[in-house]
């Protein structure tokens, strides 16, 4: 018995060794996709796109001239960069003015803090409003208060965001941002002041979008840079009531219609045109910084490319898509349009990547395919293992931000985590400028881009599946 | 020969070591030192002034409701301290305003930048102005313009500061934000707008002060933030004129006087009251941040160094003084006040340092004192060295900043250098808050500081000599 089994084990062995895994990509497919590796790593390309759209256009807030710019400016972009087609599908919304924000100690002592409307927050009128504030440490604490205790105050919420190499301290704090105003108003407040969801020591506040809940009155929502809520807190340890200004013009503006519009590019693919790879960014910023982070750099990194891989002698099998979406930061309206009016051939979306994280070099790869491909995204893993990037053991990613909503559509995606300890220093604030791109980092992460379009553009294997 | 020669140097080397330089601390004053040393490094003492003075009081510029408060804070915080005399002496000026500062560049590619007007600047009127640029990489290009070479332009300077852990680059900088104004008009300018003199990456702009040269057209000038510059030179790279907006509201009143004034408390000395051992810092600051830094952190050390000896059982021999200049940032007047008042009993001043420098901790000690009293300034930096502190062999101290006046009248002095590899990401910015300050490196500042005076106040040596 002993000795069959041993026979057994044997034969199996001998199985496995002689099972070769097929690759998807030939030789010489391989050392294309080393060469694009090679010259991703070489090319200042990204970067340049990046300080094209900084400098000539700078902030492109959906509904502003910069939008309106960054629009024209990605459409000769595209064709200056040797894209095969060209085009826009229009996005609307309706209107939100930040206007101006001002927020002052008033009393025990006087202090200008710094503070900016949170995207989306109705105003306070030109005269402001003050009030005594209602301190919580955090939105739990807030929630917890019972209704009417805060009644006619200035609720204050001074969480701190923690660092973190995911970035997964911005998932624990930005509640308070985006439901924070409705819970304070449940209670009786008739504003929200919050520390500011980042990392950084500056006296620069950081913006987003808020929510208002439904049946709720709307009251406006500013948050401080760090420093200040430092302050305020400071202050309110005193023990006394601290008494705070806060005047924010911004204003909703429910009739006005703004546009906007998807920025579309491709590279056509020479076997199967109508099978796409898309790969994706965000072409719309906040109306502060020169958005060079986000999402500059997924604009730079996915447009360079499909620029490398169009420069080839021979056109990939499959079409790379490159998609900048509309107004994402006011809720991935270009994505909800995209899904809606490519709802219909959603299925020839193969497999897509979108860049909206972090400012370091890739780290992680996860894949979210069918069980079948598995093997081609090993395989690719390996390709991309010299420039650091790790596969995820987990096969369940949803592609990043806007194209998160094709991935909810079906489509096979791969997230690339990159290391997001200095995100949120800058994020959503003045600070995210171009001097904040790593130019080396940024090569690195275009090779990881280039090479996953090639190689799902050229890959024999259908990622559904 | 050689015998006598042999028995000569043998004698030498018996009278050499027969030698014992008599330490000017006794064993028991050695132990006080020691328990100051401990006590210092464990009292969060010297944090809390800080605190207290940011957050009850906040920015402090001559002629600010700011100032007027920190003067009343210094004399209750003195008392508090328990220090045996405390006053006040007036110091008077003219007033300046600040302002609003906005600079915008208008063509070829909109953008807002960040600015902040140069203190002592003039306005551009409410209307603003709007004119070509001309670049210079630096204050030594400007200087090479030719008279009339830029006339109706605004000169802008991008040079940018170095960083180096003594803050030489700061020196280096400087230049164009003193005489850079009179410098562009000489050659036609309209206006200066310059990088800021600080080492960050923020959309935060440095101020400092500046000077107009007799009998030259006096033309605004502002610095722009870090980001902002490099936005600027790389708008100009394109080779188009540049066309930029500058609006000054800052205003030079010379017929308004303004009070102020030096806030001075004693520990008076047991055995020599009538000698003086000062140790100094800033009481004002510039009107942005808290001016935690510059100088908080100086105010808080020296305060917490007298309080520290103010409460042994024994009084010091000598008087320790601690004076709290005004206005310092504008033009040192606390200090050209404080000599020009004290200047018939300058001889009493036997040693003296100043704080108003870095927040890292002190690694180097500079001494300016006679020849014969370089033992006892070996002897001190014996006692200082576990700290981290080594005493630079130059013997040539000007004690820093408002207390060089004092050195120049010949007290002796030294300087503590701390690591300054920081501190010009902060200096003279909104972003020199009460979070900037590192506990830890502020206790063994202060123990550095309750040493020194100590031992100053105790050591039976004429710094003079």
């Amino acid at each position: 018995m002993k000795n069959k089994i041993i026979a057994c084990i044997l034969a199996c062995l001998s199985l496995a060794t002689s099972i070769v895994v097929a690759k998807e990509l030939t030789k010489d497919e391989q050392k294309v996709l080393m060469q694009l590796k090679q010259q991703s790593m070489q090319s200042d390309l990204s970067y340049q796109i990046i300080e094209s759209l900084t400098t000539e256009v700078g902030n492109r807030l959906m509904g502003t001239a910069g939008d309106e710019k960054s629009i024209i400016w990605a459409v000769d972009k595209m064709k200056a960069l040797g894209f095969d087609k060209v085009w826009t599908e229009e996005v609307t919304s309706t209107q939100w003015l930040r206007g101006e924000a001002k927020a002052q100690i008033i009393a025990p002592y006087p202090h200008d803090m710094v503070a900016i409307a949170l995207g989306g927050s109705v105003g306070t009128g030109e005269q402001g409003i003050q009030a005594d504030v209602a301190h919580f440490n955090t939105l739990a604490d807030l929630k917890a208060a019972k209704p009417g205790s805060i009644t006619g105050k200035i609720a204050f919420v001074s969480y701190r965001m923690e660092r973190h190499i995911d970035g997964h301290g911005y998932g624990k704090a930005v509640g308070t941002r985006v439901q924070g105003a409705s819970i304070a108003a449940e209670k009786g407040a008739i504003a929200l002041i919050m520390r500011s969801v980042g990392t950084d020591d500056n006296r620069t506040a950081h913006t987003g979008v808020m929510r208002y809940s439904e049946g709720i009155n709307k009251i406006p929502a500013a948050a401080l840079s760090n420093p200040d809520a430092d302050l305020l807190v400071n202050v309110l340890k005193r023990g006394k009531p601290v008494s705070v200004f806060l005047k924010l013009t911004s204003e909703i503006r429910e009739d006005v219609v703004i546009k906007s519009a998807n920025v579309i590019g491709e590279i056509t693919g020479s076997e199967k045109p109508e099978e796409i790879v898309a790969i994706g960014a965000h072409l719309d910023s906040w109306d502060v910084g020169t958005g060079a982070l986000d999402d500059g750099l997924g604009i730079g990194m996915v447009m360079a490319a499909a620029h490398h891989i169009g420069q080839l002698p021979t056109a990939p099998k499959r079409t790379i898509r490159v998609i900048l979406f509309a107004a994402e930061e006011v809720g991935l309206l270009g994505a909800k349009e995209y899904v809606k009016v490519h709802d219909k051939n959603m299925s020839n979306h193969v497999i897509g990547a979108e860049w909206d994280f972090g400012l370091g070099r890739i780290y992680k790869m996860k894949s979210g395919v069918g069980a079948q491909s598995l093997n081609a995204m090993r395989e690719f893993a390996q390709y991309i293992a010299p420039l650091g990037v790790a596969l995820a053991p987990e096969n369940n990613a949803r592609a990043q931000s806007d194209m998160g909503a094709l991935s909810d559509k079906g489509m096979p995606s791969v997230s690339f985590s990159p290391d997001g300890t200095q995100y949120f220093d800058y994020h959503h604030t003045e600070n995210d400028t171009l001097d904040k791109v790593n130019p080396d980092d940024l090569k690195q992460n275009t090779a990881v881009y280039t090479m996953f379009a090639y190689f799902a553009a050229m890959a024999d294997v259908d990622f559904r599946q």
